[in-house]
């Protein structure tokens, strides 16, 4: 919006110089030291994607980098408090995630987005929204038995016992479908790797992708 | 939430260490140079919203601030894109952009809201998710006249051609209220301030507030 102004306003002298509309994504870069970036973690609850997403933005902030982790436990309780697990939900959710990215994209910080994101069109369409060389989908790959046996909070165990007795659960890898990714830029396989090498193979591809220095990792 | 790694996994070695979820505001104050915090420009549509936000956004990135816009453009378009001009749009479109703007923060952004938002309570909500210091509501006060002679967009000419031909147009100060806030930490009168002095108003608050430096500004 350009502000008309009228021909009486005053001009006081501030010692504040800018020009409007002008910072540049090399401005950002200065403050950031990394480029804008979506890195996207889906797969199984219990499969890993919290704590490579922790993982990820400690080593990013720790050299330099600005990083930020949107999952559920802030955005499920916030932003998306209003949605439920229904197909339709789940949809919504994902793509209200996906613009929030986008946006932490734009302010120039690398967002580290973790939800199961079962549904492959729901994915698809958050690539969309984001520079093809700036999403970075990683398929946090573990067998369903390996996530039950981990079940840390015993979500697997309660929803069992919810289906057992004849409720729909809508649980992701139980009575939902997963799809998994065809072709993620990293494909991990958390009951063989280790978090630290699984965020060395992701930080390897933003080296890569010159959203980080090599020397900044 | 803990990953409870299998006995058998390997540990591979590599150069990257950290701990995770370990990182702290001081860690990320290093990247950012500022304390996060929330300006909250409100106003009618042509009060100078909008300047005042890019104008205040290029002075802080100048000064090696991260901070960022959120407004009608990036809002609208995206995130809010399913939601119109009701009341009950208007509260929910305020409501997820008071927790885009949280999130922001807790990046350790200056995140910088320009929105009429009309009603009070919504400000209000959104004043209740940010912690207290880090809230700064910005009153861009315009007569209603001044506005409409600015009419940079032929907003008002147009809402004023559609309401006289009987349609409903819910046009903030026109058909709909606008309910100015009652103690608004900074108050802007753009009919008679430059848009240099009102960013420096906004500044020296962010000074006060310890939200960036008195030298960077």
């Amino acid at each position: 919006m350009v502000l008309k102004k009228p021909a009486e306003m005053s001009q006081k002298s501030t010692d504040i110089t800018w020009h409007a509309g002008s910072v540049t994504p090399a401005d950002r870069h200065k403050i950031t030291g990394n480029q804008p970036c979506v890195v996207w973690l889906t797969g199984l609850s219990g499969c890993g994607k919290s704590t490579i997403a922790m993982a990820l933005e400690s080593a990013l902030i720790r050299a330099a980098h600005l990083a930020f982790v949107l999952d559920g436990d802030n955005l499920r309780h916030g932003l998306n408090r209003d949605l439920g697990f229904s197909e339709a939900d789940r949809t919504e959710n994902i793509r209200r995630v996906g613009e929030v990215a986008k946006l932490l994209a734009d302010a120039h910080i690398i967002a580290i987005c973790s939800f199961i994101s079962p549904y492959r069109a729901d994915r698809a369409g958050v690539r969309r929204r984001i520079e093809p060389s700036a999403f970075i989908e990683v398929f946090v790959d573990a067998p369903l038995s390996v996530c039950e046996a981990r079940d840390p909070k015993d979500l697997y165990k309660k929803a069992r016992a919810n289906i057992a007795a004849g409720n729909a659960m809508s649980f992701t890898g139980l009575d939902a479908p997963y799809e998994a990714p065809s072709n993620p830029e990293v494909h991990l396989k958390t009951a063989e790797q280790s978090v630290e090498a699984s965020v060395a193979a992701i930080m390897s591809v933003l080296v890569d992708r010159r959203v980080i220095s090599g020397a900044g990792a």
